[in-house]
C-alpha cells in the first residue's frame, strides 16, 4: 500500500518524543515523512530537516507556513504528528484541522483548559481525525487485558491500582540543562499538572481504557519536592468509581530506583490482573482460588485482541516502539478508512482520540482544584 | 543458658497465630512451654494442652486461673504468649501483668480503645515487660532498611508507599465457616478497624519502624466490598509527614493473586529502598543515579544490624518463623536483662512493645474517623 | 510428646551446619539437646556445650567415649546426629549404630568409598535408623514437585536440568582462615570429590528424588579453578537416563553472584516445572500449550504432599531451616514408630537414608572416575 | 541520507524471519524495500510482492531473475535481504555477491559443509559486503557486556553457562502442517544441525562475542526426542577454551514453558555477569564480593557501547526488532561507507559476517561429530 505523507510539527534535534513518532511511523511502513516544521526556530528547524533528510523546500519555519504550503500542494501531506510541548499542541493542530489534514497529537492535549475546549471545537469543525498518543494503549497484552476485564475475567471491579513513578528529577535537573525538564517544570509550556499532567495522565487513560470504567471523585494530594519547582514532581491520589470500585493513583518524578514503572493492578470478585510497562510482555491474570498465570504476548493463553497488535512469536520482547507503533498503524488504518469514504465516527476502533485527551485534562483539572482544596474530593 | 517458663493464652487446635508462637519460642531455644490456657472453651483448652503434651496440672480452663496458679509455683510462668482474638488481649493480658509476668501479646494491642488505655495503665503499674509481636519488624533486611535509613542512605526522606494486600477474604469466607474470618469481621471481638487493624496497622508499623518518621495526618477511604461485611476489607490511605514526607498505604483482603504482599518503597532526594515480605531476603537499594544494588541477607552489602538476627549463610532463605523469632529472642534476652536487674526502659532495644500497639490504635482510630468524614484529614 | 533426647557430634562452635541441625531439631519440638562430643578438641566440646548449656556431665571429649556412656544411662540419648566434617562421619556414626542408637548424619555419605561401604554394614548390621539430611528434599514445593512427576504432570521425562552454583570460594579463602573452605578443599577430610561432593551431590539427589529416575551413566568435566586448589570447585557433568531422559548438572563454588543456586528445571512432553531454592516457597508449572502457573506453598494450586509438610499459610514464606526440620520431624516420627515396634524398613517414607548416601557417593566416583578419562562416559 | 535500495529473497506470507527482517530495515529509516523474489514458487512471491506494495515490475519470480534484472538497473538494488531456508542461502547469496550487491543473510551461513565453503569463496571473490544477522549481538546491553568483559570487569574467564530453551516443538508440530517446523527438520532443507543449527548456534555466537574467546573443543550430546524426528531438538554440549575456561551450552525446542530463553552466563575471578533475552533491558552484574548490580538500557551504569545502539530512554523497553534493527543500521553505515571507498575490512565494526557464519557451522559440525562418538571431545 502507498505510504500516507507524513508532517512533523516539534521534534528536532534534542527532543526525545519526535524521534519515537518518526520511528513508530515507520515500523510498518505505512508512513512516509515529507515535511516538516522541526522547531519553534526556523534556523533549528531547517537543519533537523536537512538531518532528516527532508526536501528542503518542505522544512519549513513555522508550522502555519507549513500547513499552507502543504494544504497547496497536490502531493501534500496528508496527516501530520504534533510533537511539540504541551503548550502548543493546540495552536499547531489548529491550521492543519483547518485544512482537513488528520492530526496525530501528542498527550497531554494541551498546556491550558481553554486550548482545550479550543482544540475540541477545531477538531468537531474539521473533517480531520484526531488522535492522541496514549501509546500505551498500545501494548499488546494492555489490549488483552483491556478484553479480559471486558469479558469478566475479573468479575465486579473492586479494586484499581495504577502507578507512574520515575526518578529522572529526583535532583533539580531543570536547572542543570535538561531541556525536557525545563518546560516539564515551566507552567507556562506545561499547564497546571506537572507530573499528574506528564505521567499521571498516562496512568490515568490506561487504567480507564483497560476498566472500562471511570471515577466519578477523586481526591489529590500534590507535592512539589524539587526546590522551587512550581508544578507537582509527586502525586498521590484516591479514586472513587460510579460502580463503587475504588482506586489509587501514585505517580512520581522523584523516585530513585523507578525508571518508567508505569503498572497497573485490578482486582476484582473473581480475579485479579497486574501488567507493567518496563516488562510489557507478560500479563499476570489470577482467577480468585487458582495459581496466577503468567500470560506472554503471542504465546499459550495470548488474547486475539493482543495478538492482532504483536508481529513476533512469543519470548521474543517486542517494546515501546511497537506498542507506539500500533497506535500509528490503526491511525493509517483509520485514515485509509476516511480516504474510502468512511464516517470519521466509525473508525477510531481502540485510537485514543479528543474524548481520551479532554479525560485526562479533566483528571488534570480535578487533581489541582482538590489539591487547592487540601486534597478533598472532587468530581471528575 | 535455662529456658524461659513460658505459658501460653489462646493458640488451640485451628488457631493459626498460636502455633507461630509456639515455633517462634522454640527456634532459638530459649523458652520451654509449660503452662497454657489454651481455649475459652475448657474442654477445648484441656484437650489442646494435651496434644501439646503439657502437664495437665498446667493446662487451665481460663487465663485467670492460670495467672493465679502460676504465679503461686515456685516454678511458675515467667512470661506468657497472648494469642486469643483482639478483644481478648487487655482481659487476658491483665492478671499476668499484675503478677509480674512478663506478657508477649499478638498485634493489634486491643480491639477497643478503651481497652488499649486500661492496657497502658495495667503496663504501667506493673514491673514486667509488654511486648507486642510487629514481626515483620524481626526480619534481617528489615533491620537493614532501618539502618540505612538512620545513617542517612536515602537522604531526605520524600515518598513512602506501603502495601499490604491480600486475598483470602474475596469471597464471603466469614459464612462458610472460616474461624479466622468470623472473629475478623465481627466488630465485637475485632474492633473497629478490619481489614486496617489485622494488617494495615503492619504496615503502618514497618514503615514507622523502617523510617523513624511519624505521619502527622491521614486521609482514609475504607470499603466493605464482601457482602454484608460490617469492617473494611480494603483501606487507601494517604499520609503526611512533620518532616514534609508524604504516603500512601493500600491493604487489602480482596486482591485475588496476592497472598501477604506486605511491601515497602521508600524514596528520599539520595536513594531509594525496596522490601517485600514475599521474598524477605533480599533489600534493593538504588543510590540516586547508579544502577539498583540487589543487597542480600547476611551476604554482600549486609549491614550489621541484620546480621545480627540473621542465623544461617546467604542465599539460604530464612521465612516468617525466623522473622517472629528474633523477636521472641530479644524478648528473651530483655526478660532476662530485667531479671538481672536492668531497668525496664533499658531493655527494650528494637522491640515493639506498648507504644507500637499505642500508634496501631491510633491509626485504626484515625482511619475510622477519617472514613467517617468522607475520607477527609485527621490528626494522628 | 515426650521430645527425643538428642546428642550430636561436631557442630561446636565456628561450625555452620551444627547450629542448623539444633534449630531444625527444635522447630516442631520433638527433640531435647542433651548430650553432645561438639568438637575433636575436647577443650572446645566442652566449651561449646556449655556455650549451649548442656549437662557438663552429658558434653563428652569424643565420640566414643559419649556412645558408651549415653548408651549406659537410662535417660541416655535415643538418637544423634553426626555434623563431623566428611571424613568423620563413619568413624563417629559406627558407635552410636552399634549400640542402636538412632543416626542422623550430614551428607555426604563419608568422605572414602571404603567408609562408604563400611557405613553400609554397620547400618546393615543395627537395628538403629540411618537418616541422612538432603536437607532440600524436604521443601514442601519439592515434595509437590515429587508428586506431580509422579502423577504425570510432566507426562514422560524428555530433560533434566538441575544447577547448583555458589561463589563463596572465588577467592582462596582456604588460605585465609576460613574453616568451613579450609576442610572441604581437603582431600583428606572432604573426600575425593570437591564442589560435587559438597553440593554437586545435593542437585544430584534432588533430581533423584523429584524425578524419581536414576541416570545409567554420566560424563563429567571437572576443574579446579582456585589457585593450588586439589579437588574441583566447579564441575560440568552430562547425564544419561535408562528412560532415554537426558540432562545437565552444573554445581560451582567459583560463580560470583551465585549464593545457593539450587534450582531444578525438568520438562516432559506435558509439561514442565521449575524450582529454585533460593525463592523455594514457589513452584512453575506450565502444561504444554497453556500459561505458566506460579503454584504457591500451602496456596491455591497446592498439592497435599507439600501442604503435609508446611506450617504457615501462602505469602508467609518458609525456608531452609523450616524444609531441614522436615526431614528432623519426620526422623522423630521414623523413631518413635520403630520403638513402638514397626519394622525399620517401613518407616522411612521420604526421608533419606543409606540408599541416598550411596547413590551420592556414587555419584562422585563416576564423576572422578569420568573426570579421569577425559570426561568420558562412566555408569553409575 | 538517501535510503539504500534494497531487495529481498524469501520472506513471503507466512514466513516468520522475513517480517522481521523488513521491520528492522525500516526502523531507522537507512532502507527501502525495492525489490524481491519473495517465494520459491513464483505466484506466491508474485502474490507477496503485490502484498507488499512493490513494484510488479520488480517482483521476481526467482533469485537469479532478480540478481539479473536488478544489476542492470540504474536504479537497482544496493543490498539483498536472504531469508529464505538454510539450504538455499548460498545459492540466493551468490548471484548477488557475484554482482557486488551486498548480502546481509540469515543465520546459519548454510545448509552444508559444501554451501558453507562455496560461500567463503564467493564472498572472497566479491566486492561485496556479507553480513549473517546473528542479532542477538545487537542488544544493548549484549554490547555492554562484550565491552564490560573486554574491559577485565569479570577478572580472569572462569566458567561460561549459555542455554537457549524453546517449547514449540515439543509436539510433532512438523506434521501438523507448521511450516516453521517442516524445513527445520528436514536434514535436506536445514542441513545437519536440528536445534544446534537453528539455535544452539545463536548461543555459541552469543557467548564468543561477549567473552571474545572461543572454544578449542566440545563434547555434544544430541537427542531426537519428537518421535520420528531426524534432526536433534535437543543437545547438551560441554565446552573447553583455549584460556582455560570451561562452559556449557544446552539448546532445546523441547522444554515446555521455554519460549525464547537465550540466557547468557559468565563467571570470572573477578565478577560475574547474566543477561536474558526474554527482558533483555537489565544486565546483573556482581563484582565480586559485592551486591549484585541491576544495570539497564541507557540507565546509570549503562556503558557507551550498549547507548550507542539505544534509542529511548530506560525504562522504555526496546526488544527483538530494535536490536535486529541494530544490525540493519550498521549495515547501512558499512555498505555507505564501503560506497565512499573505504576499504571492506575496515567498516565491518561489530557486525557479524562470514567468520561468525564459519564459526557457526563449525560449531554445528563438531556437534554433529562429537554426538557421533558418543560425545566424545571433537576439536573445534
Amino acid at each position: 500500500m502507498t505510504p500516507i505523507r507524513l508532517g512533523m510539527v516539534g521534534g528536532g534535534a534534542d527532543a526525545f518524543i519526535g524521534g519515537v513518532h518518526r520511528i513508530a511511523s515507520r515500523i510498518d511502513g505505512d508512513y512516509t515523512l515529507v515535511a516538516g516544521a522541526l522547531s519553534s526556530t526556523p534556523e533549528k528547524a531547517r537543519a533537523s530537516g536537512k538531518a532528516l533528510g527532508l526536501d528542503p523546500a518542505r522544512s519549513y519555519g513555522s508550522f502555519e507556513e507549513m500547513a499552507e504550503a502543504e494544504a497547496a500542494r497536490p502531493d501534500g501531506i496528508e496527516a501530520v504528528a504534533i510533537v511539540t510541548p504541551n503548550h502548543l499542541h493546540f495552536a499547531a493542530a489548529k491550521p492543519f484541522l483547518e485544512r482537513g489534514i488528520h492530526v496525530i497529537c501528542d498527550k497531554p492535549l494541551t498546556a491550558t483548559f481553554e486550548d482545550a475546549e479550543a482544540m475540541a471545537e477545531a477538531v468537531a469543525a474539521s473533517p480531520a481525525l484526531f488522535i492522541l498518543t496514549h501509546n500505551y494503549t498500545g501494548y499488546p497484552m494492555v489490549r488483552q487485558a483491556q478484553a479480559m476485564v471486558a469479558e469478566g475475567a475479573l468479575g465486579r471491579l473492586r479494586v484499581v491500582q495504577v502507578e507512574y513513578p520515575q526518578d529522572w528529577m529526583t535532583g533539580a535537573v531543570e536547572t542543570e540543562g535538561v531541556k525536557q525538564a525545563e518546560w516539564r517544570t515551566d507552567p507556562a509550556r506545561s499547564g497546571a499538572g506537572g507530573s499528574i499532567g506528564d505521567i499521571g495522565t498516562h496512568a490515568y487513560n490506561l487504567a480507564a481504557f483497560v476498566t472500562g470504567e471511570r471515577p466519578e471523585r477523586l481526591a489529590a494530594d500534590l507535592q512539589s519536592f524539587g526546590a522551587g519547582r512550581q508544578l507537582d514532581d509527586n502525586a498521590h491520589v484516591m479514586l472513587r468509581y460510579a460502580s463503587g470500585a475504588r482506586g489509587m493513583l501514585w505517580c512520581s518524578q522523584v523516585a530513585p530506583g523507578c525508571e518508567n514503572g508505569l503498572r497497573l493492578r485490578l482486582f476484582g470478585d473473581a480475579g485479579g490482573l497486574e501488567w507493567g510497562q518496563e516488562n510489557p510482555n507478560h500479563l499476570w491474570f489470577t482467577p480468585h482460588g487458582e495459581p496466577s498465570r503468567r500470560i506472554t504476548r503471542n504465546g499459550a493463553g495470548a488474547h486475539e485482541a493482543g495478538v492482532a497488535v504483536s508481529r513476533i512469536p512469543p519470548g521474543h520482547p517486542e517494546g515501546y516502539l511497537e506498542a507506539f507503533a500500533n497506535l500509528y498503524t490503526e491511525a493509517a488504518g483509520a485514515i485509509r478508512a476516511v480516504q474510502d469514504g468512511a464516517p470519521r465516527a466509525e473508525v477510531m476502533g481502540k485510537l485514543p482520540g479528543l474524548a481520551a485527551g479532554q479525560e485526562g485534562m479533566a483528571f488534570i483539572r480535578a487533581c489541582v482544584a482538590s489539591a487547592r482544596e487540601d486534597a478533598g474530593w472532587v468530581a471528575l
